[in-house]
Protein backbone atom coordinates (compact mmCIF):
# COMPACT_ATOMS: atom_id res chain seq x y z
CA UNK A 1 0.00 0.00 0.00
CA UNK A 2 1.48 3.45 -1.24
CA UNK A 3 1.38 6.25 1.10
CA UNK A 4 1.01 9.17 -0.61
CA UNK A 5 1.51 13.22 0.98
CA UNK A 6 1.79 15.43 -2.43
CA UNK A 7 -1.31 16.12 -4.62
CA UNK A 8 1.02 15.72 -7.30
CA UNK A 9 2.15 12.27 -6.58
CA UNK A 10 -1.60 11.81 -6.19
CA UNK A 11 -2.17 12.51 -9.56
CA UNK A 12 0.29 10.89 -10.74
CA UNK A 13 -0.18 7.15 -9.06
CA UNK A 14 -3.69 7.63 -10.23
CA UNK A 15 -2.72 8.41 -13.84
CA UNK A 16 -0.64 5.64 -13.99
CA UNK A 17 -3.83 3.24 -12.75
CA UNK A 18 -5.94 4.99 -15.41
CA UNK A 19 -3.82 4.21 -17.57
CA UNK A 20 -4.07 0.90 -16.75
CA UNK A 21 -7.46 0.62 -17.81
CA UNK A 22 -8.00 0.54 -13.94
CA UNK A 23 -11.38 1.55 -12.07
CA UNK A 24 -10.68 3.70 -9.19
CA UNK A 25 -12.77 4.22 -6.17
CA UNK A 26 -12.04 6.90 -3.72
CA UNK A 27 -13.02 6.65 0.15
CA UNK A 28 -12.60 10.20 1.60
CA UNK A 29 -12.48 10.81 5.40
CA UNK A 30 -10.87 12.94 8.13
CA UNK A 31 -9.29 9.94 9.52
CA UNK A 32 -10.13 8.32 13.31
CA UNK A 33 -11.24 5.68 11.50
CA UNK A 34 -14.21 3.48 12.72
CA UNK A 35 -16.09 0.23 11.64
CA UNK A 36 -18.11 2.66 9.34
CA UNK A 37 -15.29 3.82 7.72
CA UNK A 38 -13.53 0.45 6.84
CA UNK A 39 -16.97 -0.61 5.95
CA UNK A 40 -16.25 2.08 2.70
CA UNK A 41 -13.16 0.53 1.95
CA UNK A 42 -14.51 -2.84 1.85
CA UNK A 43 -17.35 -1.83 -0.25
CA UNK A 44 -14.79 0.41 -2.55
CA UNK A 45 -12.90 -2.83 -2.95
CA UNK A 46 -15.57 -4.65 -4.04
CA UNK A 47 -16.60 -2.22 -6.40
CA UNK A 48 -13.29 -0.94 -8.12
CA UNK A 49 -9.82 -2.44 -9.09
CA UNK A 50 -7.80 0.71 -7.27
CA UNK A 51 -8.85 1.76 -3.49
CA UNK A 52 -7.32 5.33 -2.30
CA UNK A 53 -8.69 6.50 1.35
CA UNK A 54 -7.77 9.79 1.71
CA UNK A 55 -7.33 11.02 5.30
CA UNK A 56 -7.38 14.84 5.86
CA UNK A 57 -8.66 16.49 8.88
CA UNK A 58 -10.16 19.25 6.58
CA UNK A 59 -10.51 22.77 8.23
CA UNK A 60 -12.83 25.02 6.18
CA UNK A 61 -15.49 22.65 7.45
CA UNK A 62 -15.02 23.43 10.79
CA UNK A 63 -16.99 26.70 12.27
CA UNK A 64 -15.16 29.02 14.18
CA UNK A 65 -16.12 27.30 17.73
CA UNK A 66 -16.06 23.89 16.77
CA UNK A 67 -13.88 21.20 16.89
CA UNK A 68 -10.99 20.98 14.42
CA UNK A 69 -7.98 21.59 17.16
CA UNK A 70 -9.40 18.74 19.34
CA UNK A 71 -10.40 16.07 16.03
CA UNK A 72 -9.12 12.98 16.98
CA UNK A 73 -5.90 12.14 14.87
CA UNK A 74 -4.66 8.55 15.06
CA UNK A 75 -2.38 8.11 11.91
CA UNK A 76 -0.65 5.36 12.03
CA UNK A 77 -3.56 3.47 13.31
CA UNK A 78 -5.09 4.59 10.59
CA UNK A 79 -2.95 3.78 7.98
CA UNK A 80 -3.05 0.04 9.25
CA UNK A 81 -6.53 -0.14 8.71
CA UNK A 82 -6.50 0.78 5.63
CA UNK A 83 -3.95 -1.67 4.80
CA UNK A 84 -5.75 -4.44 6.79
CA UNK A 85 -8.67 -3.18 4.52
CA UNK A 86 -7.31 -3.47 1.31
CA UNK A 87 -6.88 0.16 0.04
CA UNK A 88 -4.01 0.64 -2.32
CA UNK A 89 -2.80 3.95 -1.36
CA UNK A 90 -3.94 6.34 1.49
CA UNK A 91 -3.57 9.68 0.44
CA UNK A 92 -2.29 11.94 3.90
CA UNK A 93 -1.90 15.81 2.45
CA UNK A 94 -0.99 18.51 4.87
CA UNK A 95 -3.57 21.59 5.22
CA UNK A 96 -1.19 23.62 3.00
CA UNK A 97 -0.59 21.12 0.79
CA UNK A 98 -4.33 21.49 -0.07
CA UNK A 99 -4.94 25.01 0.34
CA UNK A 100 -3.00 28.28 -1.10
CA UNK A 101 -2.28 30.66 1.71
CA UNK A 102 -4.67 33.10 -0.80
CA UNK A 103 -6.94 30.23 -1.55
CA UNK A 104 -10.16 32.20 -2.55
CA UNK A 105 -12.54 29.73 -4.64
CA UNK A 106 -15.22 27.30 -3.13
CA UNK A 107 -17.49 25.07 -4.33
CA UNK A 108 -20.87 25.92 -2.89
CA UNK A 109 -24.25 24.33 -2.99
CA UNK A 110 -27.02 26.34 -1.90
CA UNK A 111 -30.16 24.50 -1.57
CA UNK A 112 -30.09 21.10 0.38
CA UNK A 113 -26.92 23.16 2.43
CA UNK A 114 -29.28 25.60 3.88
CA UNK A 115 -31.20 23.05 5.56
CA UNK A 116 -30.65 20.49 8.40
CA UNK A 117 -27.19 20.80 9.69
CA UNK A 118 -26.45 24.14 7.77
CA UNK A 119 -29.07 25.45 10.19
CA UNK A 120 -26.66 25.34 12.67
CA UNK A 121 -23.28 25.06 10.78
CA UNK A 122 -23.79 27.56 7.95
CA UNK A 123 -20.53 27.01 6.25
CA UNK A 124 -19.74 23.19 7.01
CA UNK A 125 -21.65 22.08 4.09
CA UNK A 126 -19.28 24.58 1.68
CA UNK A 127 -16.11 23.29 3.10
CA UNK A 128 -17.20 19.87 2.56
CA UNK A 129 -18.19 20.76 -1.40
CA UNK A 130 -14.65 22.45 -2.08
CA UNK A 131 -12.86 19.55 -0.16
CA UNK A 132 -14.31 16.92 -2.16
CA UNK A 133 -13.84 18.85 -5.72
CA UNK A 134 -10.23 19.19 -4.75
CA UNK A 135 -10.14 15.41 -3.66
CA UNK A 136 -11.98 14.50 -6.59
CA UNK A 137 -9.57 16.73 -8.98
CA UNK A 138 -6.93 15.45 -7.37
CA UNK A 139 -7.25 11.63 -7.13
CA UNK A 140 -10.02 11.38 -10.52
CA UNK A 141 -12.08 8.59 -8.98
CA UNK A 142 -14.72 6.73 -11.23
CA UNK A 143 -16.81 5.88 -7.56
CA UNK A 144 -16.46 7.63 -4.60
CA UNK A 145 -18.03 6.03 -1.37
CA UNK A 146 -19.97 7.77 1.41
CA UNK A 147 -21.97 6.65 4.69
CA UNK A 148 -25.08 7.29 4.95
CA UNK A 149 -24.93 8.56 9.08
CA UNK A 150 -23.82 11.79 6.76
CA UNK A 151 -27.11 11.32 4.79
CA UNK A 152 -27.12 15.32 4.06
CA UNK A 153 -23.63 15.10 3.27
CA UNK A 154 -24.16 12.49 0.60
CA UNK A 155 -26.75 14.45 -1.03
CA UNK A 156 -25.36 17.80 -1.54
CA UNK A 157 -22.14 16.02 -2.90
CA UNK A 158 -25.22 13.85 -5.29
CA UNK A 159 -26.45 16.96 -5.99
CA UNK A 160 -22.37 19.07 -6.72
CA UNK A 161 -21.92 15.71 -8.80
CA UNK A 162 -24.55 16.49 -11.25
CA UNK A 163 -24.72 20.38 -11.11
CA UNK A 164 -21.01 20.43 -12.23
CA UNK A 165 -21.06 17.69 -14.36
CA UNK A 166 -18.49 15.46 -12.45
CA UNK A 167 -17.22 12.55 -13.59
CA UNK A 168 -18.27 10.05 -10.44
CA UNK A 169 -20.13 7.93 -9.02
CA UNK A 170 -21.38 8.19 -5.71
CA UNK A 171 -21.99 5.44 -3.34
CA UNK A 172 -23.75 5.34 -0.54
CA UNK A 173 -23.00 3.03 2.39
CA UNK A 174 -25.26 1.49 4.65
CA UNK A 175 -24.61 2.94 8.48
CA UNK A 176 -22.93 0.72 10.87
CA UNK A 177 -23.86 1.01 14.48
CA UNK A 178 -22.10 -0.56 17.67
CA UNK A 179 -23.87 -2.86 20.12
CA UNK A 180 -26.09 -0.97 21.48
CA UNK A 181 -27.44 0.80 18.40
CA UNK A 182 -25.03 3.83 18.40
CA UNK A 183 -24.06 4.88 14.88
CA UNK A 184 -20.36 5.08 14.48
CA UNK A 185 -18.61 8.22 14.52
CA UNK A 186 -15.10 9.67 15.54
CA UNK A 187 -16.81 11.87 17.76
CA UNK A 188 -18.18 9.18 19.72
CA UNK A 189 -14.30 9.51 20.93
CA UNK A 190 -15.40 12.64 23.22
CA UNK A 191 -17.75 10.28 25.23
CA UNK A 192 -16.89 7.65 27.69
CA UNK A 193 -18.73 4.18 27.96
CA UNK A 194 -21.76 5.21 29.83
CA UNK A 195 -22.23 8.12 27.64
CA UNK A 196 -22.17 6.11 24.33
CA UNK A 197 -24.96 3.80 25.99
CA UNK A 198 -27.00 6.21 26.76
CA UNK A 199 -26.47 8.31 23.24
CA UNK A 200 -27.63 5.14 21.71
CA UNK A 201 -31.26 6.42 23.17
CA UNK A 202 -31.22 8.36 19.22
CA UNK A 203 -31.41 5.18 17.63
CA UNK A 204 -33.55 3.20 19.24
CA UNK A 205 -36.10 6.78 19.38
CA UNK A 206 -35.55 6.46 15.64
CA UNK A 207 -36.78 3.11 15.46
CA UNK A 208 -39.65 3.39 17.61
CA UNK A 209 -40.42 5.97 14.98
CA UNK A 210 -40.13 3.85 12.45
CA UNK A 211 -42.40 1.64 14.02
CA UNK A 212 -45.10 4.08 15.27
CA UNK A 213 -45.23 5.54 11.07
CA UNK A 214 -45.83 1.86 10.19
CA UNK A 215 -48.42 0.68 12.64
CA UNK A 216 -50.26 3.97 12.82
CA UNK A 217 -49.82 4.64 9.36
CA UNK A 218 -48.82 7.74 9.88
CA UNK A 219 -47.99 10.81 7.10
CA UNK A 220 -48.16 13.96 9.23
CA UNK A 221 -44.83 15.37 9.70
CA UNK A 222 -45.24 17.07 12.74
CA UNK A 223 -46.72 14.20 14.66
CA UNK A 224 -43.52 12.39 13.90
CA UNK A 225 -41.03 15.01 14.62
CA UNK A 226 -42.93 15.39 17.91
CA UNK A 227 -43.02 11.87 18.53
CA UNK A 228 -38.76 11.08 17.64
CA UNK A 229 -37.77 14.70 19.81
CA UNK A 230 -40.23 13.37 22.42
CA UNK A 231 -38.18 9.95 22.20
CA UNK A 232 -34.72 11.22 22.31
CA UNK A 233 -34.85 14.25 24.85
CA UNK A 234 -33.65 13.65 28.17
CA UNK A 235 -31.30 15.47 30.73
CA UNK A 236 -28.58 14.87 28.71
CA UNK A 237 -29.90 14.83 24.89
CA UNK A 238 -30.61 17.82 23.51
CA UNK A 239 -32.29 17.57 20.27
CA UNK A 240 -30.86 20.13 17.37
CA UNK A 241 -33.38 19.47 15.09
CA UNK A 242 -35.48 16.07 13.85
CA UNK A 243 -37.00 16.63 10.37
CA UNK A 244 -39.02 14.54 7.92
CA UNK A 245 -37.06 14.39 4.57
CA UNK A 246 -36.87 13.43 1.21
CA UNK A 247 -34.70 10.33 1.34
CA UNK A 248 -32.94 11.03 -1.79
CA UNK A 249 -32.20 14.91 -1.53
CA UNK A 250 -32.59 15.49 2.26
CA UNK A 251 -34.54 18.12 1.71
CA UNK A 252 -38.05 18.43 4.22
CA UNK A 253 -41.22 17.07 2.88
CA UNK A 254 -44.87 18.41 4.07
CA UNK A 255 -46.07 15.08 4.07
CA UNK A 256 -44.63 11.45 5.03
CA UNK A 257 -44.35 9.50 1.63
CA UNK A 258 -43.73 6.38 2.93
CA UNK A 259 -40.63 4.31 1.93
CA UNK A 260 -39.31 7.58 0.22
CA UNK A 261 -38.45 9.75 3.43
CA UNK A 262 -36.26 9.87 6.11
CA UNK A 263 -36.06 11.00 9.79
CA UNK A 264 -33.05 13.11 10.56
CA UNK A 265 -32.08 14.13 13.68
CA UNK A 266 -28.79 16.09 15.15
CA UNK A 267 -28.45 15.68 19.17
CA UNK A 268 -26.13 17.18 21.96
CA UNK A 269 -25.60 14.10 23.77
CA UNK A 270 -23.81 16.04 26.91
CA UNK A 271 -21.12 17.82 25.28
CA UNK A 272 -20.69 15.53 22.02
CA UNK A 273 -23.02 16.90 19.09
CA UNK A 274 -24.19 13.65 17.11
CA UNK A 275 -26.64 13.05 14.17
CA UNK A 276 -28.52 9.97 13.26
CA UNK A 277 -31.21 9.08 10.13
CA UNK A 278 -33.25 6.49 9.50
CA UNK A 279 -35.54 5.75 6.29
CA UNK A 280 -38.80 5.55 7.20
CA UNK B 1 -16.35 19.41 -37.89
CA UNK B 2 -18.62 18.62 -35.34
CA UNK B 3 -21.81 20.04 -34.24
CA UNK B 4 -22.34 19.04 -30.64
CA UNK B 5 -25.37 20.02 -28.17
CA UNK B 6 -25.53 17.03 -25.71
CA UNK B 7 -23.05 17.53 -23.03
CA UNK B 8 -23.22 13.38 -23.15
CA UNK B 9 -22.11 13.51 -26.59
CA UNK B 10 -19.43 16.18 -25.91
CA UNK B 11 -18.03 14.00 -23.53
CA UNK B 12 -17.91 11.11 -25.79
CA UNK B 13 -16.49 13.28 -28.37
CA UNK B 14 -13.34 14.20 -25.73
CA UNK B 15 -13.14 11.02 -24.41
CA UNK B 16 -12.30 9.67 -28.18
CA UNK B 17 -9.41 12.25 -28.62
CA UNK B 18 -8.53 11.71 -25.16
CA UNK B 19 -7.81 7.87 -25.80
CA UNK B 20 -5.65 8.63 -29.08
CA UNK B 21 -3.62 10.79 -27.40
CA UNK B 22 -4.77 14.06 -28.47
CA UNK B 23 -4.15 17.17 -26.80
CA UNK B 24 -8.04 19.73 -26.37
CA UNK B 25 -7.82 22.79 -26.44
CA UNK B 26 -11.63 24.29 -25.56
CA UNK B 27 -12.14 28.12 -26.78
CA UNK B 28 -15.07 28.67 -24.22
CA UNK B 29 -17.22 31.78 -25.79
CA UNK B 30 -21.11 33.16 -25.74
CA UNK B 31 -20.98 33.56 -29.70
CA UNK B 32 -21.41 36.28 -31.67
CA UNK B 33 -17.99 35.74 -32.47
CA UNK B 34 -15.55 38.54 -33.83
CA UNK B 35 -11.98 38.57 -34.72
CA UNK B 36 -10.74 38.92 -31.13
CA UNK B 37 -12.36 35.04 -30.57
CA UNK B 38 -11.04 34.11 -33.80
CA UNK B 39 -7.51 35.30 -33.04
CA UNK B 40 -7.92 32.56 -29.55
CA UNK B 41 -9.43 29.28 -31.78
CA UNK B 42 -6.20 30.09 -34.11
CA UNK B 43 -3.91 29.75 -31.35
CA UNK B 44 -5.67 27.21 -29.81
CA UNK B 45 -5.38 25.36 -33.05
CA UNK B 46 -1.39 26.06 -32.70
CA UNK B 47 -1.33 24.92 -29.38
CA UNK B 48 -3.50 21.47 -29.68
CA UNK B 49 -4.23 18.24 -31.74
CA UNK B 50 -8.46 18.90 -31.45
CA UNK B 51 -9.73 22.08 -31.00
CA UNK B 52 -13.19 22.82 -29.05
CA UNK B 53 -15.43 25.77 -29.79
CA UNK B 54 -18.23 25.99 -26.93
CA UNK B 55 -21.19 28.71 -27.64
CA UNK B 56 -23.29 29.61 -24.46
CA UNK B 57 -24.65 32.49 -23.78
CA UNK B 58 -24.46 31.46 -19.70
CA UNK B 59 -27.72 33.52 -18.19
CA UNK B 60 -25.83 32.47 -14.64
CA UNK B 61 -23.36 35.33 -15.66
CA UNK B 62 -25.72 38.81 -16.84
CA UNK B 63 -27.27 40.32 -13.70
CA UNK B 64 -31.16 41.01 -13.34
CA UNK B 65 -31.03 44.19 -15.35
CA UNK B 66 -28.00 43.22 -17.70
CA UNK B 67 -28.41 42.31 -21.47
CA UNK B 68 -28.73 38.68 -21.90
CA UNK B 69 -32.14 38.67 -23.13
CA UNK B 70 -30.51 41.11 -26.63
CA UNK B 71 -27.11 39.90 -25.86
CA UNK B 72 -26.44 39.43 -29.96
CA UNK B 73 -26.88 35.72 -31.42
CA UNK B 74 -25.36 34.36 -34.51
CA UNK B 75 -25.04 31.05 -34.62
CA UNK B 76 -24.83 30.01 -38.51
CA UNK B 77 -22.46 32.99 -38.70
CA UNK B 78 -20.60 31.62 -35.76
CA UNK B 79 -20.31 28.00 -36.72
CA UNK B 80 -18.98 29.20 -40.10
CA UNK B 81 -16.20 31.07 -38.41
CA UNK B 82 -15.16 28.12 -36.31
CA UNK B 83 -15.01 26.13 -39.37
CA UNK B 84 -12.70 28.49 -41.23
CA UNK B 85 -10.69 28.97 -38.54
CA UNK B 86 -10.25 25.15 -37.87
CA UNK B 87 -12.09 24.04 -35.05
CA UNK B 88 -12.84 20.34 -34.86
CA UNK B 89 -16.01 20.89 -32.80
CA UNK B 90 -18.41 23.39 -31.98
CA UNK B 91 -20.23 22.11 -28.42
CA UNK B 92 -23.29 24.75 -28.61
CA UNK B 93 -25.63 23.40 -25.74
CA UNK B 94 -29.06 24.73 -24.83
CA UNK B 95 -29.83 26.10 -20.87
CA UNK B 96 -31.20 23.46 -19.67
CA UNK B 97 -28.40 21.33 -21.09
CA UNK B 98 -26.44 23.02 -18.88
CA UNK B 99 -28.89 23.93 -15.82
CA UNK B 100 -31.03 21.25 -14.04
CA UNK B 101 -34.28 23.83 -12.91
CA UNK B 102 -33.40 22.93 -9.61
CA UNK B 103 -29.18 23.18 -9.80
CA UNK B 104 -28.14 24.55 -6.90
CA UNK B 105 -24.55 24.19 -6.81
CA UNK B 106 -22.12 27.24 -7.59
CA UNK B 107 -18.11 27.60 -7.69
CA UNK B 108 -16.79 30.85 -6.33
CA UNK B 109 -14.23 33.24 -6.19
CA UNK B 110 -14.32 35.54 -3.28
CA UNK B 111 -11.36 37.47 -3.80
CA UNK B 112 -10.33 38.86 -6.58
CA UNK B 113 -13.92 38.43 -8.19
CA UNK B 114 -15.23 41.18 -5.40
CA UNK B 115 -12.78 44.06 -7.06
CA UNK B 116 -13.06 46.11 -10.44
CA UNK B 117 -16.06 44.36 -12.10
CA UNK B 118 -17.78 42.66 -9.45
CA UNK B 119 -18.55 45.24 -7.42
CA UNK B 120 -20.83 46.50 -9.73
CA UNK B 121 -21.52 43.27 -11.40
CA UNK B 122 -21.69 41.12 -7.73
CA UNK B 123 -22.69 37.67 -9.54
CA UNK B 124 -21.56 37.98 -12.64
CA UNK B 125 -18.38 36.09 -11.54
CA UNK B 126 -19.57 32.99 -10.08
CA UNK B 127 -21.63 32.91 -12.98
CA UNK B 128 -18.60 32.55 -14.89
CA UNK B 129 -16.64 30.17 -12.67
CA UNK B 130 -19.43 27.90 -12.53
CA UNK B 131 -20.15 27.94 -15.83
CA UNK B 132 -16.49 27.17 -16.95
CA UNK B 133 -15.99 24.28 -14.60
CA UNK B 134 -19.28 22.85 -16.18
CA UNK B 135 -17.51 23.03 -19.63
CA UNK B 136 -14.20 21.85 -17.87
CA UNK B 137 -15.98 19.07 -16.44
CA UNK B 138 -17.38 18.17 -19.70
CA UNK B 139 -14.72 18.77 -22.53
CA UNK B 140 -11.97 18.01 -20.03
CA UNK B 141 -9.60 20.45 -22.00
CA UNK B 142 -5.40 20.07 -21.49
CA UNK B 143 -5.50 23.49 -22.26
CA UNK B 144 -8.23 26.52 -22.53
CA UNK B 145 -7.84 29.66 -24.33
CA UNK B 146 -8.87 32.59 -22.82
CA UNK B 147 -8.71 37.26 -24.32
CA UNK B 148 -6.67 39.51 -22.53
CA UNK B 149 -9.15 42.29 -22.76
CA UNK B 150 -11.04 40.34 -19.70
CA UNK B 151 -7.76 40.49 -17.76
CA UNK B 152 -9.75 40.04 -14.52
CA UNK B 153 -12.11 37.32 -15.77
CA UNK B 154 -8.74 35.46 -16.44
CA UNK B 155 -7.10 35.95 -13.17
CA UNK B 156 -10.00 34.73 -11.25
CA UNK B 157 -10.23 31.37 -13.58
CA UNK B 158 -6.23 31.17 -13.05
CA UNK B 159 -6.82 31.36 -9.55
CA UNK B 160 -9.78 28.80 -9.39
CA UNK B 161 -7.85 26.16 -11.78
CA UNK B 162 -4.69 26.46 -8.83
CA UNK B 163 -7.45 26.17 -5.87
CA UNK B 164 -9.27 23.20 -6.89
CA UNK B 165 -6.32 21.40 -8.61
CA UNK B 166 -8.34 21.93 -12.30
CA UNK B 167 -5.44 20.02 -14.31
CA UNK B 168 -6.06 22.48 -17.30
CA UNK B 169 -3.47 25.10 -18.30
CA UNK B 170 -4.86 28.70 -19.22
CA UNK B 171 -3.36 30.50 -22.18
CA UNK B 172 -4.35 34.49 -22.10
CA UNK B 173 -4.22 35.72 -26.04
CA UNK B 174 -3.93 39.17 -26.08
CA UNK B 175 -6.21 42.25 -27.19
CA UNK B 176 -7.32 41.96 -30.61
CA UNK B 177 -8.54 45.71 -31.24
CA UNK B 178 -10.06 47.59 -34.74
CA UNK B 179 -8.13 49.60 -36.94
CA UNK B 180 -9.22 52.64 -34.89
CA UNK B 181 -8.09 50.92 -31.38
CA UNK B 182 -11.39 50.14 -29.43
CA UNK B 183 -10.97 46.59 -28.18
CA UNK B 184 -13.01 43.93 -29.91
CA UNK B 185 -15.88 42.73 -28.35
CA UNK B 186 -19.49 41.26 -28.85
CA UNK B 187 -21.23 44.71 -27.32
CA UNK B 188 -19.87 46.89 -29.76
CA UNK B 189 -22.79 45.71 -31.93
CA UNK B 190 -24.88 47.91 -29.58
CA UNK B 191 -22.96 51.02 -30.77
CA UNK B 192 -23.23 52.42 -34.16
CA UNK B 193 -19.72 53.02 -36.51
CA UNK B 194 -19.75 56.79 -35.01
CA UNK B 195 -19.91 55.69 -31.24
CA UNK B 196 -17.59 53.23 -31.80
CA UNK B 197 -15.15 55.87 -33.22
CA UNK B 198 -15.74 57.70 -30.55
CA UNK B 199 -15.12 54.84 -27.75
CA UNK B 200 -11.79 54.01 -29.24
CA UNK B 201 -10.99 57.17 -26.98
CA UNK B 202 -10.58 54.52 -24.50
CA UNK B 203 -7.72 52.93 -25.74
CA UNK B 204 -6.57 55.76 -26.72
CA UNK B 205 -6.38 57.24 -23.42
CA UNK B 206 -4.43 54.11 -21.47
CA UNK B 207 -1.99 54.49 -24.36
CA UNK B 208 -1.31 58.03 -23.61
CA UNK B 209 -1.83 56.80 -19.67
CA UNK B 210 1.31 53.97 -20.64
CA UNK B 211 3.23 57.03 -22.21
CA UNK B 212 3.30 59.21 -18.93
CA UNK B 213 4.09 56.47 -16.40
CA UNK B 214 7.31 55.82 -18.74
CA UNK B 215 8.26 59.34 -19.31
CA UNK B 216 7.43 60.84 -15.69
CA UNK B 217 8.75 57.68 -14.44
CA UNK B 218 5.69 57.80 -12.63
CA UNK B 219 4.59 55.41 -9.14
CA UNK B 220 1.92 57.31 -7.62
CA UNK B 221 -1.71 54.98 -8.26
CA UNK B 222 -3.58 57.91 -7.69
CA UNK B 223 -2.06 59.82 -10.24
CA UNK B 224 -1.95 57.41 -12.95
CA UNK B 225 -5.96 56.69 -11.80
CA UNK B 226 -6.78 60.43 -12.22
CA UNK B 227 -4.92 60.49 -15.29
CA UNK B 228 -6.63 58.13 -17.47
CA UNK B 229 -10.55 58.79 -15.94
CA UNK B 230 -9.67 62.41 -16.76
CA UNK B 231 -8.81 61.26 -20.37
CA UNK B 232 -11.52 59.32 -21.22
CA UNK B 233 -14.30 61.11 -19.34
CA UNK B 234 -16.45 63.14 -22.01
CA UNK B 235 -19.94 63.98 -22.75
CA UNK B 236 -20.37 60.10 -24.07
CA UNK B 237 -17.42 58.53 -22.01
CA UNK B 238 -18.41 57.85 -18.06
CA UNK B 239 -15.90 55.98 -16.09
CA UNK B 240 -17.21 53.41 -14.10
CA UNK B 241 -13.78 52.34 -12.39
CA UNK B 242 -10.19 53.01 -13.62
CA UNK B 243 -8.09 50.96 -11.42
CA UNK B 244 -3.98 50.46 -11.52
CA UNK B 245 -3.73 45.94 -10.70
CA UNK B 246 -0.77 43.35 -10.62
CA UNK B 247 -0.98 42.20 -13.85
CA UNK B 248 -1.04 38.84 -13.08
CA UNK B 249 -4.16 38.51 -10.06
CA UNK B 250 -5.73 41.32 -11.51
CA UNK B 251 -5.66 42.79 -7.62
CA UNK B 252 -5.27 46.62 -7.36
CA UNK B 253 -2.28 47.78 -6.01
CA UNK B 254 -0.72 50.62 -3.58
CA UNK B 255 2.37 51.32 -5.56
CA UNK B 256 2.87 50.92 -9.27
CA UNK B 257 5.45 48.43 -10.05
CA UNK B 258 6.74 49.33 -14.35
CA UNK B 259 5.95 45.98 -16.63
CA UNK B 260 4.17 44.22 -13.75
CA UNK B 261 1.18 46.49 -13.63
CA UNK B 262 -2.01 46.96 -15.76
CA UNK B 263 -4.67 49.86 -15.85
CA UNK B 264 -8.11 48.80 -15.90
CA UNK B 265 -11.00 50.29 -17.03
CA UNK B 266 -14.93 50.52 -17.19
CA UNK B 267 -16.49 52.93 -19.24
CA UNK B 268 -20.32 53.23 -20.00
CA UNK B 269 -19.78 54.51 -23.79
CA UNK B 270 -23.73 56.21 -24.29
CA UNK B 271 -25.59 52.87 -23.12
CA UNK B 272 -22.86 50.05 -23.83
CA UNK B 273 -20.72 49.23 -21.29
CA UNK B 274 -17.74 48.71 -22.53
CA UNK B 275 -13.87 47.01 -20.63
CA UNK B 276 -10.18 47.94 -21.28
CA UNK B 277 -7.02 47.30 -20.12
CA UNK B 278 -3.26 47.60 -20.92
CA UNK B 279 0.24 46.89 -19.32
CA UNK B 280 2.21 49.19 -18.17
Amino acid sequence: MKIISSPKEMKAFSASARAEGKKIALVPTMGALHHGHLSLIKLAREKADVVVVSIFVNPTQFGPNEDFDKYPRQLEADINNCRECGADAVFTPSVSDIYAPDASTYVVEEQISKELCGKSRPKHFRGVTTVVTILFNIVKPDIAVFGEKDAQQISIIERMVRDLFMDVEIVRAPIVRDENGLALSSRNKYMDKLERIGAARIHRALEATKKMVEEENCRNVDRVKAFVINNIANAKARVIYAEVVDAKTSLPVSELDPGKCRVSVAVWYGQTRLIDNILI
